[in-house]
């Protein structure tokens, strides 16, 4: 069972490769909520969100005949690159099970600047699943989950471990979840630190599989995916289920409004590119479900990877 | 005369209360550029650009008569927030002179957010100038000119400043140049630091004045002001000219393309918001005409001020 100190082995072993991500404050966001808040912004990490840290943990620990093999992932988002740039930095080879209506921005990327092998699948989870497992067979790669590995949560959670280091004392840290491993890291990383700092999670209230869970006391699906926070659209496995439920102060859910605005409040007035997903813990701390006058808060920023292809071709258009 | 030890006092009178702004770098940039680039963000800074050096510097120095009596600034962009926030900040009377043709969220954010007096008028160079002398015929206010001012030059210097300070050894420094008050404070605080490191200048190709005034030895205007670079539309006057025609090491310009790569990549890439002004500066070290390999390079993010009302709409618009 993964634990605070595999996520200070993760640190060691990650530090000198993935960013220690600046702290960002706000005198305006200070005042709006009453209290001191300290975003730790993973959207300046490598490949523009905490993914790295998982992907290169998990990499770098296989063993020479897995890493002769090659590594596997089948994502379109931020795993898939965090995958592909640790694999590349380790000299290992990686495939990226891909669906074929991905973004061809996201499939070059992928391919060409993190120089990953890219398999187009059809767009169904089965086809997903079934063209990595056939993969898997044929060529014996590991596969490489994006939330359902020890070694992916300890590097997780190194983030909110900088956090901690960088800033000290604080009384609450509030993260996005997801499939729950950028949750579980930071909460072994935090209540491994101290018990007492409570942790929030928050998920868009259109996809809260994991605070019915939670409430259910067994692990919930999401009906549909009807969110813009792309990055926090799957469920929780046991993995995950079991570290949330056990160290979890509360998770709270916020509206698709909410989180588009904390991304606008990132953006205009803290100059950050920040994803939907990215923006979520902030739309929990602006919600005010929780209390937090006069407390020191930390919030984890997940990510900045948004396709702002058609925002630069309008601005385009106007100097034509 | 204005020089070095004028931008030295003026960080010692601003630095408590100007945001020390970080110095970000990217793997990518150094890559695309095979040189090392640490970029100074003044989107960071108060107000969201480094206006806000020069202005607390200036309105700090005033005698108290001329603090009792009040300020008074024209402008709808980044210097009338940063007038308006310094005195309110000093507890100093602003008046702002606004073009009634400003955008709303400009003119609420210098009065309801500043607490500065807005005061319209008609939307041409002469109707403001007239509509300030007469409000300080009547009110004595004393005038804060966006760069035809020491004080105003001494305090943009310290952005150069603290950057010698975080980065050593650099061989180069980029800034954009627009009335010339930034560019000015960037040749003193860099030159005094060491003459040898080499300043360039950079300005839209569209609006060339700069340019075009060095070649010919006096001060030359812009005949269009067609550049989305809106920071950079004025003229130099005779205390910068003279700054910079002693100091400077080559004015390079850009086209309106190149600025709005530069802005696409700084977004994209880095997460980082700046405005086309602001992007002007790395735009010119993109453009390849100096040779930058091997070199360590600083250059001034001027500031990220930039209405994203229409790109959050569009998005508000896909979660309804």
């Amino acid at each position: 069972m993964v634990d605070y100190f595999d996520v200070l082995k993760a640190y060691k072993r990650i530090r000198d490769v993935v960013n220690e991500t600046p702290v960002m404050t706000s005198r305006t966001l200070d005042k709006l909520t009453n209290a001191e808040v300290y975003l730790k912004c993973e959207n300046f990490q490598r490949i523009g969100a905490f993914k790295m840290r998982g992907a290169y943990n998990t990499i770098s620990k296989l063993n020479d005949e897995q890493k002769a093999n090659g590594v596997i992932a089948h994502s379109s988002g931020n795993h898939a690159q965090a995958v592909a740039l640790s694999a590349k930095l380790l000299g290992i080879k990686a495939t990226i099970v891909m669906p074929i209506t991905s973004p061809k921005v996201k499939v070059e990327a992928t391919r060409d600047t993190y120089g990953a092998e890219v398999v187009m699948c059809e767009n169904t989870i089965d086809a997903r699943h079934k063209k990595t497992e056939e993969l898997i067979k044929k060529y014996g790669y590991t596969l490489i989950h994006p939330y359902d590995n020890d070694d992916i949560i300890a590097g997780a959670g190194t983030a909110a471990y900088e956090l901690l280091n960088k800033v000290g004392n604080l009384d609450m840290v509030f993260a996005p979840v997801g499939g729950g491993g950028l949750l579980s890291g930071t909460l072994l990383a935090v209540k491994g630190d101290n018990p007492e700092i409570e942790v929030y999670a928050v998920e868009p209230k259109n996809v809260d599989d994991a605070y019915r869970s939670l409430i259910s006391g067994k692990i919930e699906k999401n009906i549909t995916i009807n969110s813009i926070a792309d990055g926090l659209l799957t469920n929780l496995s046991e993995r995950t289920f079991k570290i949330i439920q056990e160290n979890v102060d509360k998770i709270i859910t916020v509206s698709e409004e909410e989180i588009v605005n904390a991304m606008q409040f990132l953006w205009e007035r803290m100059k950050l590119v920040v994803e939907p997903s990215g923006a979520c813990s902030l739309a929990g701390v602006l919600s005010k479900q929780i209390p937090v006058e006069n407390k020191k808060i930390g919030v984890i920023i997940s990510g900045g990877n948004i396709d702002l292809k058609d925002f630069f071709n309008l601005i385009r258009k106007k100097i034509k």
